[in-house]
């Protein structure tokens, strides 16, 4: 059974985990160092363990206790009680969600080992926004994409943020990181994968109809929010694919769609 | 020519269109009782000016003119140069995309012209979340969808954070608001619209097998974030419809996308 503590003091070292949870710059050294993520509400963080992260401790005010009962039992870690105004003064924004735990990061699985089960893959360039990494990972569970796959430098899926607005679903989708951004595009391809880049480019191939006319495996690569896919993974991939936008649409000066919303459409072609 | 003022002073009251920005009760109240909306980013503000609307005034640092360089001699209007320090006091964020322009609403057409010339509309109940609001009209325009319709309750469409993640794309597609939450889908279907309730209901009809068969104008309804659409809003409509999730998925608990990524999925498919 999970040991019950009540924690007054927000400096306390016993809650070192949860500290400044808004600064972006500090969580990520903090938890790369610290092998930790943290996982938001109780629905999360059920997710969370089911898929086999082991908790290091839970911290919420005690009235949440209830929405964790059916958990708790089974946990060996401490989970800190502290008032609201304890809560503010460490992680820096007001927690209305519930719990918010603390856990242990699995190493990732390698490249070639997380495409050898899959068939339908998203390739994530170097999206910066964590709340955009999140909602693509929650399009490709509900959508039924096999895997993602991320350039070293996209944003964490195990961010906060991340974690939260994909529902959990950064806990359903296997993913891995690449370690060589320049090559190992390559390594998809030799597995059998065909690259498509989706780009808003007007001499793009029509996605539907090359997604139809792969028939095998498929990798489809995003771009970052500001400035799309590089010329360099264009150019490696096999073919460049495009979302048809209206003609209307582009008078009007909207030539594209926001990424999530891209990535929706395509995890939706893909596995249709 | 426009009017080039400095203005040091954060509290001059030539400068209240732009007053605490991030305080969305403020606002409200503020932008309805003058009939103002604010727009962020020389592209946006460029596009909205485009669209017809009369600006009020255009705030910015003065190393941002040259941004509007093109659009300034034509205006007839008040240009506050400020330094960042009081923008921010003003606006109560760091204003870092340039220029802001307040400027006039224009009267919103009624639900029957909107409708009389459109095919494929987006229908949107109660969603609460600007820049959820702001990505599906971006959604509709690049995607060739018709018009919006709102229920009385939905966000504003006008909102500096609507317009700003639209990238201007409220201003080009229609839309009305509609008067009565309880009977004025029957306005709509009363058009000749067949209206589908997008659900992730598990008895619903496949969105693409009932959009095909639909043939002819179609209305398409998204609900709130947290509750989707209201059940008499389902009992409204002519059939409720879903996006085919992963059993996998729901298996592990994901059991829906989030209301942009569908809205996506449903304007693509509505147009297609």
């Amino acid at each position: 059974m999970a040991e019950l503590i009540h924690v007054p003091d927000a400096a306390d070292p016993r809650l070192a985990d949860y500290v400044r949870l808004t600064d972006g710059q500090l969580r990520r050294s903090l938890e790369a160092a610290e092998g930790l993520f943290i996982a938001e509400g109780a629905k999360v963080i059920r997710r969370a363990l089911a898929s086999g992260h082991l908790p290091r401790s839970i911290l919420m005010a005690e009235r949440w206790l209830d929405s964790l009962a059916d958990v708790l039992p089974a946990l060996d870690c401490p989970v800190y009680l502290v008032s609201d105004a304890t809560a503010e003064a460490l992680t820096g924004f007001a927690v209305h969600r519930g719990a918010l735990a603390s856990l242990t990061r699995l190493p990732l699985p390698d490249l070639p080992d997380v495409l050898a089960s899959a068939r339908r893959v998203i390739i994530l360039e170097d999206l910066v926004n964590h709340t955009n990494v999140g909602a693509i990972f929650r399009c490709a569970a509900a959508l039924d994409v096999d895997a993602v796959i991320l350039a070293p430098r996209c944003a964490d899926p195990l961010y906060r943020r991340s974690v939260k607005v994909s529902m959990g679903a950064v806990f359903a989708v296997p993913y891995a990181r690449m370690t060589d951004w320049h090559k190992d595009l390559s390594q998809v391809r030799a597995a059998g994968f065909r690259l498509l880049a989706l780009t808003p480019a007007d001499d793009a191939l029509d996605l539907e109809d090359a997604v139809t006319s792969s028939g095998g495996k498929v990798g489809l690569l995003l771009g970052s929010e500001g400035d799309g896919l590089s010329s360099h993974w264009i150019s490696e991939a096999d073919a460049a694919v495009r979302i048809p936008m209206s003609p209307t649409a582009l008078a009007k000066g909207v030539d594209s769609l926001n990424v999530v919303a891209a990535a929706a459409i395509a995890c939706y072609t893909l596995t249709r």
